[in-house]
């Protein structure tokens, strides 16, 4: 009989994947997949293959020179509107005034909500995850050249999974350059095939943590010793290349980047797709959700 | 009359490279040759001209791997020696307790004693420099993973004159790996011909700069104009490649380094060799000369 309520309790609140807790826990493999399979789309058989194995695929030129512009454009219209400015989903650096990033931008601007739901990225989106997709989290980012900041090595999916409530690892990030990615300009570095080893992290987390996450993470922070040992099996990785092209990576893929200390900023779109099927639920490992404009708490699958 | 002795006080005490005034001075051109020329070596032709144009040369295997260990071992060796620990000539991270520098390290280690007269280093700067030269700072660095912080943009040379009393750019710097330089673990950038451009700073040194300006620098920081308009000029270079490789580089060589947030650790030898015709003076820019394990003062020709 207990080991029968037991496992009931179990399934109505299974937490396959905890994390924040006071003593450490071991690392240890994911199971589900990371290409779901059963949708076709644009990405062709090899480089399907390559993501299911290393957790990312690059496609270069993604965007016309044309576009790149047009969205280049954009950007500078929002950061310099004034409304924009204002608004809560506007993350304004305090001792420069400069905008560094602005979420939820696939409802303030219209030529982003169409590319959310352009077939070359939609369509991958689909593909990777086998299922109607809903956007989880879009925005934009400014990082400026000189002093850019870089961010730790992390797990996406380990903070959407301690704070937001995403049950499981089914969802993919875009991330779109509008600028050149240098080998030294701060560019993102992954460890390919990373998400298929989920990293539990030390330490709760404390009420509105995403505040300060955002610009600079403490907590959800793997350990050094986790972060040597997936580094030594399987090495890193770094996403260079022209303005226009795009990262496609697991929500579970273990990344970083370092500083920009060179002139050349660096600024780019960045949309999370989630799986239709893994809705939020209460946060895993936080006292209440982050705000809607972090992370979507209504599922409206993307349609063209 | 006022002509002529104006002209004889210009000729006592010129400084040809004025820094850390109160207000901005333009960049200009700087006069000396990079490859000064007249001494032969073993810095094949082709190379030296590129040295000359791009003020930097790359050598690979510059050290075998034997030697590699060699030196690794006592990099080691040094770190964990109390003695060196306590001595003034040694920089311990507060925080960490940890080693980051060993100053004038050919005077305690009697392999680097070594290193700095093999023909291997000492004849390519006297081929560089065209005369007899002197160690005028040498130094084992120890940069460590997940937290190595990068340093800025600066000119050696811009700080060696302002602070040592160094006359001209005729100093040449070589740093040997004993790591591997990935693009994405803190290794050097450089911008190629930028040595051929001196770039004055603002702002008065500092009494005893030395101590904070060799963990961050806060003098003698060219503008960020200053930077943007080098680096479009002459882009960025970064050197990467296995331990034993070295990279010998002019004095006046714009170049700075990012941090590094990889579990992946960085170590090098540096020695900065000075032409004997280049002796110190007086600082130009500061009220005392930086310590004698910093720059040396005594002109002591490198012989074998």
């Amino acid at each position: 009989m207990t080991l029968t309520d037991t496992h009931l309790n179990t399934v109505s609140r299974a937490d396959r994947y905890p994390t924040r807790t006071a003593e450490p826990l071991a690392p240890f493999a994911r199971t589900e997949p990371t290409v779901w399979g059963g949708l076709t789309g644009p990405i062709d058989p090899a480089t399907l293959a390559a993501h299911d194995s290393r957790g990312y695929s690059r496609y270069d030129g993604l965007l016309s020179t044309a576009e790149v512009a047009a969205f280049r454009a954009e950007l500078d219209r929002l950061a310099t509107d004034e409304a924009v400015r204002a608004d809560e989903r506007t993350i304004v650096e305090r001792e420069s005034a400069e905008v560094r990033s602005i979420f939820e931008v696939h409802r303030s601007s219209e030529l982003i909500a169409e590319l959310v739901r352009d077939p070359r990225v939609l369509d991958r989106a689909r593909q990777v995850l086998g299922s109607e997709v809903y956007v989880h989290q879009s925005r934009v980012n400014y990082m400026p050249g000189f002093k850019g900041k870089g961010f730790y090595w992390h797990s996406d999916f380990e903070t959407w999974h301690a704070e937001d409530g995403m049950p499981l690892p089914r969802a993919v990030s875009m991330s779109i350059a509008l600028t050149d990615n240098h080998p030294f300009n701060g560019g993102l570095m992954v460890m390919p095939g990373s998400q298929r080893t989920f990293v539990p992290c030390v330490g709760e987390t404390p009420a509105d943590h995403y505040k300060a996450s955002l610009t600079e993470q403490e907590i959800g922070v793997p350990s050094q010793r986790a972060i040597s040992l997936l580094a030594a099996e399987h090495g890193i990785d770094q996403f260079t290349g022209p303005a226009g092209s795009a990262l496609l990576f697991d929500s579970n893929l273990m990344h970083g980047s370092g500083n920009n200390i060179t002139p050349l900023p660096r600024s780019n779109i960045f949309v999370v797709f989630n799986s239709v099927e893994n809705a939020l639920v209460d946060p895993y490992a936080a006292a209440a959700p982050r705000p809607g404009f972090i992370a979507a708490r209504t599922v409206e699958p993307l349609v063209r």
